[in-house]
C-alpha cells in the first residue's frame, strides 16, 4: 500500500493533492498519504474502460465467472492484514467484518453461478414465418448486452460487501461492464487492499487492464467528472441520500443521460401489531434493542421508526425495550463526521418533541454512538417533518397511534423504504393482509416477525424500494436480480446464423435457457 | 363525440378552452371542438387513476386479460367510422390504418395472453434454510408489482397503435397500472372514439372508473401537469426529441423523480456492403425507396441514412435509386406542421451542401410531402452537425465512405437508434461480424437485408435504443419486453402464506412460472 491508484493496470501516485483515512475510534489519520486524481487522470481510467469494453463483453460467461471467483479468492487470500485494516478505518469489529468477507465472496460467487446458469442473458426468439400472410415473419432473437462502463461509489458502512469489490462492482462485471470505482474516503486502505486484489485477478485472468480502475479523489469533483464522463454508462452508489441525489443530476445533465443506481436512504418502519405485542412484547423489544444497535445503528436497513397502537401492551414493550437497551455497550461509529452528524440528529430528535424512552450505555470513546429511543405522539409526527429524517445511527422514535386508521394515516405519509417489518401473532393476519397493498407500494422489502438488519444474498431478495430509498425502484442492489441493471436487450432480425454471436445462433453452442414465441423452450 | 374528455368515467367537456383538429390533406378545422382541461381536470383524472390503482392491480391476471380482450373487441366494434375518422385527420390511407387497427387489437391480445403465461410476474422463491449455519436462511419471496399510475402521451404517426389504446397503454394496463392518456392534438376525434371504446370495456369488465382517462389540452401545461402529477409514476411518450427531453426534465425535478420511456429520434442507418451493392444493388434501391416514402417517411425507423463504400457499384445504386423514386407519388403528410417542418429540413440539407440524387413525383396537394435523396461524402458528413439530425419524413442521405475504416468512423460519430439495417451477401459475412460489436451499441435493432419499416409486434422484438433513441435504452416500448417498464419487484421475507398474495403462495393457486433457489422450477 503506497498511496497509489489504480488505473487501466498502472499504479499511479495523484498529484492533485493528497488524502488520508482515519481510524474510527480516534480519528488519528493512518499512513499512507493517498495521491488524489485530477480530471484527466479520471477521463483516463474511463478511456481505458472504454477501450477494454468489447474484449471484455465478448469473454464467455464461463470465463467472466472465473474472473469473478479469482478476485473472491484474492481477497481472501489478503488474510489478516485486511481485516485489520478495515477495522482501524471502520471501526467495526473483527466478527462483523469476518462475516462480511465471507458475504463479500458469496457474491461474487453467486454472480458466477448466476453467469453459468445462463438466464441473466434473457434469450428470446420468435422463429420466421416465411408462409405468414399478409406479410411474411422475420426471424427475431433478442439478448442482453452490457450497458458500457459503470462508475461505482462505494458506501462507508459496508466497507467490503458495499465498496470497492462489492455488489455493484460484482453485478456489472458480472454483466461484462468494465468498473471504474471512486474509493470511499473513509476506508482508503480497505479499498486499496481490495482494489490490488482485483488486479491480481485480472492479471490471471488475462483481461484487458481497462476492465478495472480506482481512483482516488477528495471532495465532489472526482466523482462528479466520473459521473459526466462520456464513456461512462450506468452508476452504482450507496451513501447518502444528498450524495446520491447530486449525482442523479449530473446523470440526467449530460448530452446522453445514463441510468443512476442509488440506495440512499430509509428509515425501515417497524410495525408493531396489537397481538404480537400482547404475546411476546418483551421478546420483540429485546430483537428491537439488539437490531437497532448492531454495527452502531449503521445499516441502511435499521429499524428507525416503530409503530404501534396505543394500549397497555405498548407500554410494556417500551419499558422492555427501555431496559434492554440500557445494558448495550456504545461502539464507535464509522467515521467522527458520522459521529457528529449522529449526534446532531438525536439532539434535533429531542427538540422537536419526541419523549426519550431510553439510552445504551454511555459511550467510553470519543466517537462511540450513544443509542436513543424516542417515542411520539402519531399527530405530532406526522405535523414535524424534522421527525421523518434519517438519523444514520443507533436511534429510533416509536410512533404511538390511536388506531389502525392511524398507523395507515402515518404509513400513507411517509417516503420509500427499503424495508418494513412486521411483527404478527395469529390473530393479526387478518390486519396484516389487508395493510399488505400499502406496505408494497412503501418498500422493497416486506418482512415477518424480524427486523431488516439481515439482508439476505439471494436470488429473491430485493434491497431497493421507491425513492428516496432509493433512485429507481425497478431494481435491487443487492441479489442476482441486481446484474439487470447493467444489462439492454438488443434484438437481431434475420441476421445470417455465422454473423449472429453464439448466445443467439440456432444450435444453441452455450447451451441457453431461450423463450420460444414467448414459452421457456 | 361531443368534444368531451373522459375523467374516471365521466364525459367532461373541458373549459380551459377549446381546440379542433384539422383534415390532414386541406388544413381544414375539422368538427367537433374540443374542450381543453385545466390543471384541475388533470389532477383529479390522476387522483382517480390512484384510487383505481389498488382494485385494479388486484384484478387476477386472467380477469386483466378479458379486459384487454374486450377493449380490442370494442375498437373493431366501431367499425369503419373509426377508419374514416383517422383517414381525416391524419391523412393515411385506408389499408395502412386497417393494417395498424389490426396491429392495435393484435398488441392488446398478446399482452392478454403474456398476463396469462405469468413469467412477468417475475416470481422467485429462495426457501428457508431453518438449519443453515451460521444463521438460519429466511424464507424470501419475489414477484413483480405495478409501479402506479401511468401517463401516456400518443404519437402523431401511429394514431391507433401507438396512441389511445397502443402499445404504451397495452402493456402499462397489462401490469395492472391505471392511465391517463394525453390526446394528441394532430387526431383528437380518433383519440375520443378509441377512449370510447376502452371506457365501454371498463365498464363491461366492471372496473373501477379512475382505471381510464383521457384529458385533452393544448399547448404544453396539460403534458407538463400530468407529469409533475405526484401520483403519477411513470410515463410512456413517442414523438419528437424536444418534446420527450422536456418530459424528461420534468420527471427528473419532481420531488419524487419517475421513469420516462420516450421514444424519440432515429434516423435508422442502412450499410450497404460491397458484395450485396455488387449483387442486387438494383433490387435494393426499389427497396430503399419503397421503404423511404412509406407513410410518406412519416416512420420512426425511416431509413434516413445510408452509408455505403464509394465504388461504380453505389453509383449504380444512386441511379436505380433515383430512378425509383422518380415515379413514386407525393401523399399527405400527417399535419401541415409536419408538412412544413420537413419541407425546410430537406431544405437546410441542400444547404449544408448535400447533392440532390433524386426526387419522388412533385405533391399535388397543399400538404403532400415531396420525397428527396441526397448524397455527401463522408469527411462532409462528419464536420457538418446539421447532416445529422433526423428529417421527419421520406428524405434521406447516402453517406460515400472512402472504405470500411471511414464507414466504422461515420458509425462511431453518430447517436443512439432504433435499427440499423445491413445488406449483406455470402461475401460480406465477415465485414459484418467484425461490425456487429459496434452496431449493437448503436441501435436497440438490427436487421439484414431488409428495412426498419416493418416492426413486428413479439417476444423478441426490441423498439428502443441507445438515447437520442430513447431516453431509457434498458427497454423496448413495442413487444411482450414492454410490460417490464411498468413493474417492480418487492421481497416478502418470512410472510405467513396466509398474508401472502396468491402469486407466492407455496401451492402456487396461479400456477406461475417460478424460479427456486435461482432455477426454473
Amino acid at each position: 500500500m503506497d498511496g497509489t491508484m489504480i488505473i487501466g493496470g498502472e499504479r499511479l501516485l495523484g498529484a492533485q493533492g493528497s488524502v488520508q483515512s482515519v481510524a474510527a475510534a480516534t480519528g488519528e489519520p493512518l499512513e499512507p498519504a493517498f495521491g488524489t486524481a485530477s480530471t484527466d487522470d479520471v477521463a483516463r481510467a474511463c478511456a481505458l474502460a472504454e477501450e477494454a469494453f468489447d474484449s471484455f463483453r465478448e469473454t464467455t460467461p464461463t470465463e467472466r465467472a472465473a474472473f469473478l471467483d479469482t478476485i473472491a479468492d484474492e481477497v481472501l487470500a489478503i488474510g489478516d492484514p485486511l481485516i485489520e485494516r478495515v477495522m482501524l478505518e471502520s471501526g467495526l469489529p473483527r466478527g462483523r467484518l469476518e462475516g462480511e468477507r465471507g458475504r463479500t465472496m458469496g457474491q461474487l460467487r453467486m454472480f458466477a453461478n448466476v453467469l453459468r446458469e445462463g438466464s441473466w442473458r434473457g434469450v428470446r426468439i420468435d422463429p420466421a414465418q416465411p408462409d405468414r400472410a399478409p406479410a411474411p415473419r422475420p426471424d427475431l432473437r433478442l439478448r442482453q448486452i452490457p450497458v458500457g462502463p459503470v462508475a461505482v461509489f462505494g458506501a462507508s458502512n459496508f466497507p467490503l460487501a458495499f465498496s470497492v469489490a462489492g455488489g455493484d462492482t460484482a453485478s456489472a462485471l458480472a454483466a461484462g461492464c468494465p468498473v471504474v470505482v471512486k474509493a470511499h474516503r473513509a476506508h482508503l486502505g480497505t479499498s486499496a487492499l481490495v482494489a490490488e486484489a482485483i488486479e491480481r485477478a485480472r492479471v490471471k485472468c488475462g483481461l484487458h487492464p481497462g476492465v478495472f480502475s480506482l481512483i482516488i479523489g477528495e471532495g465532489n469533483s472526482v466523482g462528479t467528472a466520473l459521473v459526466a464522463d462520456p464513456n461512462i454508462k450506468a452508476v452504482g452508489f450507496t451513501g447518502s441520500r444528498g450524495g446520491g441525489t447530486a449525482l442523479m443530476r449530473t446523470a440526467a445533465a449530460r448530452p446522453e443521460p445514463i441510468p443512476v443506481y442509488a440506495e440512499m436512504s430509509s428509515i425501515n418502519p417497524v410495525l408493531l401489531f396489537p397481538a404480537a405485542l400482547a404475546e411476546r412484547g418483551e421478546a420483540i423489544a429485546k430483537g428491537f434493542a439488539a437490531s437497532l444497535t448492531l454495527g452502531s445503528g449503521q445499516f441502511c436497513t435499521n429499524p428507525g421508526l416503530v409503530m404501534a397502537i396505543d394500549s397497555p401492551a405498548l407500554d410494556a414493550f417500551l419499558d422492555a425495550a427501555e431496559k434492554a437497551l440500557s445494558v448495550i455497550p456504545a461502539t464507535t461509529m464509522l467515521t467522527p463526521g458520522i459521529h457528529s452528524a449522529y449526534s446532531e440528529g438525536v439532539a434535533k430528535h429531542g427538540a422537536a418533541g419526541a419523549r426519550l424512552v431510553g439510552q445504551g450505555l454511555a459511550p467510553t470513546g470519543t466517537y462511540e454512538g450513544h443509542a436513543h429511543i424516542f417515542e411520539t405522539a402519531a399527530a405530532t409526527f406526522l405535523s414535524t417533518p424534522a421527525l421523518h429524517e434519517e438519523i444514520f445511527g443507533p436511534a429510533a422514535l416509536v410512533v404511538r397511534c390511536a388506531d389502525v386508521a392511524e398507523m395507515k394515516a402515518v404509513l400513507a405519509h411517509i417516503e420509500g423504504q427499503l424495508t418494513i417489518a412486521l411483527h404478527i401473532a395469529d390473530g393479526d393476519h387478518a390486519a396484516a393482509r389487508e395493510l399488505l397493498p400499502l406496505l408494497e407500494r412503501k418498500a422493497g422489502r416486506l418482512l415477518a416477525n424480524g427486523f431488516g438488519t439481515g439482508v439476505e444474498v439471494g436470488h429473491a431478495m430485493v434491497h431497493g424500494g421507491p425513492f428516496p430509498a432509493t433512485s429507481d425502484p425497478r431494481t435491487t442492489s443487492v441479489g442476482s436480480l441486481a446484474i439487470e441493471r447493467f444489462l439492454r436487450p438488443v434484438s437481431y432480425q434475420d441476421i445470417p446464423d455465422d454473423i449472429l454471436p453464439p448466445d443467439l445462433q440456432e444450435a444453441n453452442p452455450l447451451g441457453l435457457p431461450r423463450r420460444i414465441d414467448g414459452y421457456m423452450a
